[in-house]
């Protein structure tokens, strides 16, 4: 076809998925979907390639240009494949703002792109399953939200050993951050900005710009002591705090309703300055050599507003990567053996019987519900057998020349190795 | 967040899907997934974005380039978003060339983007069924690909009167041309190519290209014919032909099975000249108002040689898209209600009840299998029945401070207005 070989690898930082990886994919998928449509979340999508701008609008030119793959189309229009999908979502939902049914429950799964460089955990190209709610702004959606992260994962059997949700409130931030440090509500967003950096900074750093603020070494030592807080001791500081409230009705909910042992509060919870507005959290793996945090989000405030005047939206949500999720899967062995107790037949052939008696066979078992197919070739028997093993079969149909005359079939059930002869009119009997 | 409001407009020709319109699509690829697993095919899928060189190796740099969202990576490398799958399977089968399990019978159901201007039945972004054997180049491969084409279509409740599979072979045809064209097979060659166009000229020219050809009015009267003949005739104009037997064999297989009201020999069935080289079909809408090809495939060999030296791995399959099949299924009416039936039930909530009380009642439901869910803000008891109504809920709970006194709770079902006051130990009994 052509001189030069192509190569057989992916594009850098993408996957292919064989069957046997579709299979434990669409499996995890699954069991997300049904999580989530259990507690009345919707399924929606949207396309992979979306205007730039709506992504230069969130996060700043430099970001969104950077972290996608954008180019002009052939109208000269700038568009990128998604990074996210959280623009997509207040788009779709502004094109809609009058007609839809507050509060919105809302899912997808859409797979995405991001420009940077393949490493563990981290690829180009990634499935994304996002949960919002929209249009409600107190502290019962973010609950709503907070308690489908758990039930997907407890739908993967994973239990409060191996995953902790990690919880705290921007306002509620922001507000003890002002109590503690004696400040107006200007000084303590400066100080704000400089705690939020804290992880990132050597201590002496972190220390010197608190300083600078005019913060001294008590008022420090008290913003440490945030970090070693409950909820109830921390929300103390500054009890007429909304976001204070917002975390003890939280709290207090998820303790009646036994969702706390999944969840603990936690200061260093902070997720970045400028996006969200209210509750936040992060779910982490609590295997000791994965600890880290796999996914997070929390409430965001007027994202439509960038496609829509005056819309006051309010969502709450969070996004999970597909490749996050695999991994936390396979480092507590929650994955089963995908192919066990499903029945799947091979119909084996002889030239010696008619075709469309096999074909017959294979018809009247999926007519059953029974997955069935004929061997397709000309291979030998023996062949035919590796075939079925190989490629997951649980039974084979034998039917040679004797056994069509006397209309019957072998069933050779390849796990036990059990062989029984049968009538044809018994066979759905034995498949039932 | 910015001062230009940006538009909602989903990107040109490509499409939101909304949750009732994910519903549906959820809905058909649900159907189409279990149809071909029934009948033992896998699932596999690729990455979005492709090496651009693959589809110049298959169809050439001006088709490639132009019909292709391609850019080139921030490495320099070219790259398209896949605008078909067929260069993606080829390349993941080459992959693992000595290790796959043959013969392999895939589908995917892969989002692509072609560059096109949007029109009825064409989009920018669409998704596309790809159902395909590789590893086995008989016509019994053909057959099974065939059937599994009209066991989605059936799955669906469409019948022999909605749609035909029309069926031609590719080998056959240059056969009987060079039968009764009385030409070598070089010449053969040239009068095929002047027929592929027949459709797509006038009269006076194609009988014109023929004549200069060398052939008489005799002889295009004899090509004539085979438009209007059955298998067997025109079969029987070139019995040697491995085309033919192969033809004979797969129309003598769906006569034995029962196959045959669902297909028709077509000898105007040729889908291009340089790709495929046995059996080619097209799947038609028989509407009146809509009757055309929906969709179409057959055996194309050596695809994986593009990627892997003498590597002869034979396929055959075919693509369709999701517009077309929604098309055909609004058009025969084939969409039933995808809401109904559904139990989906809504706790409605009262301000002098703990919320917890609601929260476990959804979950105490949930446990049960069934999709419940607390409404989620404060709006008062009116509107939250019309947001049960308008979101397809089937039932909602009703506990006020009565209720919850003495442990009992109404249910209302919204479609038949019917009210039941239940124990709550009766609730797990009325929703079973």
């Amino acid at each position: 076809m052509c001189a030069q070989l192509i190569s057989t690898q992916p594009y850098k930082g993408t996957r292919d998925f064989y069957p046997d990886d579709m299979r434990l994919r669409n499996w995890f998928f699954g069991k997300i979907r049904s999580a989530l449509e259990l507690a009345s979340y919707e399924e929606y999508n949207g396309p992979m390639l979306e205007s730039l701008d709506m992504y230069i609008a969130k996060s700043g030119e430099e970001i969104a240009t950077k972290q996608t793959y954008n180019f002009a189309d052939r109208g000269g229009r700038m568009v990128a494949i998604r990074p996210e999908m959280t623009p997509s979502v207040a788009r779709i939902v502004a094109a809609k703002l009058g007609e839809l049914n507050y509060p919105l429950k809302w899912f997808s799964i859409p797979n995405m792109y991001r420009y940077e460089r393949p490493q563990h955990g981290r690829l180009r190209e990634f499935w994304q399953l996002n949960v919002d709610i929209f249009g409600c702004d107190t502290y019962e959606a973010d609950l709503d939200v907070i308690e489908s992260a758990i039930s997907v994962m407890r739908s993967f059997g994973a239990d409060e050993t191996m995953f902790k949700v990690r919880i705290n409130n921007r306002r509620f931030f922001n507000d003890v951050i002002a109590a503690v440090c004696n400040t107006g509500a200007e000084g303590a967003k400066k100080v704000s900005k400089v705690v939020d950096r804290k992880g990132k900074v050597e201590r002496e750093s972190y220390e010197k710009d608190l300083f600078e603020l005019g913060l001294n070494a008590e008022q420090i030592a008290k913003i440490d002591a945030l970090y070693t807080m409950n909820v109830h001791e921390a929300t103390a500081l500054c009890p007429d705090s909304v976001g204070s409230q917002e975390l003890v009705s939280l709290f207090e909910m998820l303790e009646r309703t036994g969702l706390d042992k999944y969840c603990v509060f936690d200061f260093g919870i902070i997720r970045g300055l400028d996006y969200y507005t209210g509750t936040v959290f992060e779910v982490f793996d609590e295997a000791p050599e994965n600890n880290r945090a796999m996914f997070g989000g929390g409430r965001y405030d007027n994202l439509v507003g960038m496609f829509a005047k005056n819309a006051k939206i309010s969502g709450v949500g969070y996004g999970m990567g597909d490749v996050t999720l695999e991994d936390f899967l396979r480092t507590h062995d929650l994955i089963p053996d995908i192919y066990k107790s499903g029945v799947k037949v091979l119909v084996t052939r002889f030239d010696d019987v008619p075709y469309e008696k096999y074909l017959e066979l294979a018809q009247s078992l999926r007519e059953l519900g029974v997955t069935a197919s004929v061997y397709v070739g000309s291979r030998k028997f023996g062949k035919q057998i590796d075939y079925a093993v190989k490629g997951h079969y649980s039974h084979v149909l034998i039917m040679g020349a004797s056994e069509a005359e006397s209309g019957t079939v072998k069933v050779k059930n390849l796990e036990t190795r059990e062989e029984s002869t049968l009538a044809l009119s018994e066979l759905a009997g034995f498949f039932k």
